[in-house]
């Protein structure tokens, strides 16, 4: 058996999240069906860098397979790709791993994450789904402020699911940039590794910077509160795409 | 009564079209509706900037709506974007119209279209339905070569659907012009109006000199042909979007 590396783009809305559940049909689950089938046999299951969310899409999850010697990375990229169709889950690009000590989750030394906001009066007939509709101006200078709070090293428990299972509440954010592109708000983020629902929680409450119901300097007293409580909700799924994951040598370096 | 500019945006996917059907649901329809409901009675027909076929995208789209003089523009717009769920529809602005003379049609001085082409082996699973899915590398120098030769005052009868009804083959193309973006190739063209399926039809013949299936210098051949038989098929709908039109006073212009 040969270890393969893929690189994946997924449209949230058609999966339960990345997880197998028993209520729907997951990201995993599609890709070890056409494992399967590509390979003529059962599967190991397979690991992904961010176990995303029900409605969270990817534009480049990174997932870890295991499928008989026989197929060159060409071959696995075209033949996932065709077990998969119809549903919105695609192979951008597979890569033989050498190291079986590697691991998409383990050996990420970065994760980025982009939320959008589309902030303007009209609803969105074109990327429903895909944005978060706000309808209050935004201003993102005070959001940049206040984003500019969370970046480092902190204790995250403000921004942290109740369900979630991390071990530690620290995490070091290394980026977290707002911009604007016409009617859109533009939250990049990116750190080694995430607490759950931390981004969509950090968005939650820089909306609410962004609308001027809290100050930027409240987001001070949110972090040192570590409680979730003093944190604004938890942003809706759809404006948030698992962008890159990063490793200390790119899987996809020889790949077009 | 007041007459209102609206700028549209609006999903081709969900609709036969601009104009009116009778196999399916078409964008006028859903406008007229609201604009009845709105008003709370019949209206006049509704008139579009561009007639976009099945499938192709409006980002700005510009329609004239009669309505009775009680509505401001944010009434008009947000009033009628409440009447028009769940379609995939919304009005982005809206504008009272002074002059009885004016036409979002024939007033128009330049229409831009975007056409999006996603260029790597992967179906898309992010943008299905708003791409064109080409696997064969595009050159966009050999494409930009070939664009250029359709620029200008020429009879584009090669490029022009059958079924077109314009009086004269004659227009003059003002920009076209292909750029990169990651895995897109993005066609903008403008033009103060178009030929029945122009743009598709270009894109058609730009992608066989793209892949390089024809030289550039075959497109001034199939320009002076004047023969829809001599360019390259018809590109499909989804790709295309309607972004602009412009007028000689920008009638959004105090809009946010």
């Amino acid at each position: 058996m040969t270890l393969f590396a893929l690189k994946l783009e997924y449209d949230g809305r058609a999966f339960v999240g990345w997880q197998r559940q028993v209520n729907g049909v997951s990201v995993q689950q599609i890709v070890e069906q056409a494992a399967a089938r590509l390979s003529g046999g059962p599967v190991a299951p397979s690991v992904a860098a961010g176990r995303t969310d029900s409605g969270v899409h990817a534009a480049g999850q990174v997932v870890l397979v295991d499928l008989p010697d026989r197929f060159n990375v060409h071959a696995v990229r075209n033949g996932l790709n065709f077990h998969m169709q119809p549903h919105a889950v695609v192979v951008l690009a597979a890569s033989v791993v050498g190291d079986p000590a590697w691991s998409p989750r383990f050996s990420a030394i970065e994760r980025s994450y982009r939320y959008v906001i589309l902030n303007r009066p009209a609803r969105p007939a074109l990327v429903a789904g895909f944005v978060w509709h706000v309808r209050d101006p935004l201003d993102i200078v005070a959001m940049q402020q206040a984003a500019d709070v969370l970046v480092g090293r902190h204790d995250f428990t403000s921004f942290r699911a109740l369900a979630c299972q991390a071990a530690s509440p620290v995490r070091t954010v290394d980026r977290l940039n707002i911009s604007r592109f016409e009617d859109r708000v533009i939250i990049d983020v990116a750190a080694r590794s995430f607490l759950h629902h931390q981004v969509r929680n950090f968005v939650g409450t820089l909306k609410l910077v962004g609308t001027g119901h809290w100050s930027a300097a409240r987001v001070t007293d949110v972090l040192l509160a570590r409680n979730r409580a003093a944190a604004g909700p938890t942003a809706p799924a759809g404006g948030l795409t698992l962008m890159r994951v990063r490793y200390p040598e790119d899987p996809f370096a020889d790949q077009q």
